[in-house]
């Protein structure tokens, strides 16, 4: 199965998982799934992808996964949810290049990072939607240049770490802000807006990301309470 | 300087920190802060604790964590923050019996029930103002009690682990919603109501603790909007 497959949705028969096949549940426009997915291809980690459909979630889904999120990992009776879990597990778990730290203190500064996040999300979530003005954007996302600043090209230094593949599913939708005619300047942002570039050419994030009209398509029908999880298949 | 030294406010100096010696920045009834003083207790880890202001915070600490936020910890130039960074870190870089499991999956499933607890606190705080009723902090709860069905005495199973730790100060503080007529029942909370008991005996539980009284005069002091951080000393 592959990220082109269409989402199962309720009332659909529970895709059969081949012995020590890994799995991940994703939904293709979703942030959060995309942070797992980053990391399953950096990794070169082998899997299949299953996309659900959240609006209409299959039964056995929710016997999985009680809280119904993407991403969630499935091998044989294993499972692993929550963006952050996941991505910890897979790069505890499987071989290749160690995205975390394993100096302490580094490692938690970056968590850090990954951690507070969520004030961007949450932040980028209400100037989309119009619930507020850019002034809280703005204000955590320059958190973030001044730590590239501090850190160089990646947040995780001269090559990405974990902290990149955890923040960049919302920088690539930074572009969705047109709609709420916001734009990063070179002015606050230039080291992100730098960065931003760096990042496409990552074979990760080519094989996971979508073009401004496919995530526009998504967040507006998304917006209009129809989203749209098949668009472009 | 010790649990009992009162919070520095606004405007105080900054207390010299002596090289080498690791300091815990905390509010005597916050239960974030007494999540790292149980695995500094637990752990043997040697510290000192300073007490901090958090509706006056001073100016220093404002500069070691930007976000105001205890616990923050603090040894020479290193600052770490953020409750659950602060226990791994201390997990990680510090000898004595490791509270975080070394099997991916194990720590996996262990962090779910860390990351999700914010549901149950969430619920709590509501349930505490009086803003929701008990219903959607029963249900989160009930995730509890199932995780001890099949863990065992502990969340951690025959031992407790960083899980314990972590959710431990909100179950001191569930005899609390007493304000709202609620009470934990035997019928629905069998294991956690042995589990609360059973945790008051651990020499952690035992030196970070506060009795009901305390904590209920503190609440209530917080509840009117002029919290007493200094009550009781």
């Amino acid at each position: 199965m592959a990220m082109t497959q269409k989402s199962f949705a309720t009332g659909s028969t529970y895709p059969p998982l081949a012995d020590g096949v890994l799995r991940v549940y994703s939904m293709r426009f979703c942030p959060f799934a995309q942070r797992t997915r980053l990391v399953l291809q950096h990794k070169k980690i082998p899997h299949e992808t299953v996309n659900v459909d959240l609006k209409k979630k299959p039964e056995w889904f929710l016997e999985r996964n009680p809280f119904g999120l993407v991403p969630t990992l499935e091998q044989g009776d294993k499972i692993v949810y929550e963006s952050n879990i996941c991505n910890v597990y897979l790069d505890e778990a499987y071989p290749g290049e160690k995205l975390i730290s394993t100096d302490p203190y580094q490692k938690a500064r970056d968590q850090i990072l990954i951690d507070t996040f969520g004030k961007v999300t949450a932040a980028h979530f209400k100037l989309l939607r119009n619930i507020d003005g850019p002034d809280e954007f703005v204000k955590e996302l320059k958190r973030y240049e001044e730590a590239l600043k501090q850190r160089g090209n990646y947040f995780g230094g001269n090559k990405p770490n974990m902290v990149d593949f955890t923040v960049w599913p919302w920088f690539e939708r930074f572009q969705l802000l047109e709609m709420v005619d916001f734009k990063l300047d070179a002015a606050n942002f230039p080291l992100i807006l730098a960065y931003i570039n760096r990042m496409y050419e990552l074979p990760a994030v080519k094989a996971t990301m979508f073009d401004k009209e496919s995530h526009l398509t998504f967040v507006k029908s998304y917006q209009a309470g129809e989203p749209n999880y098949d668009f472009g298949l």
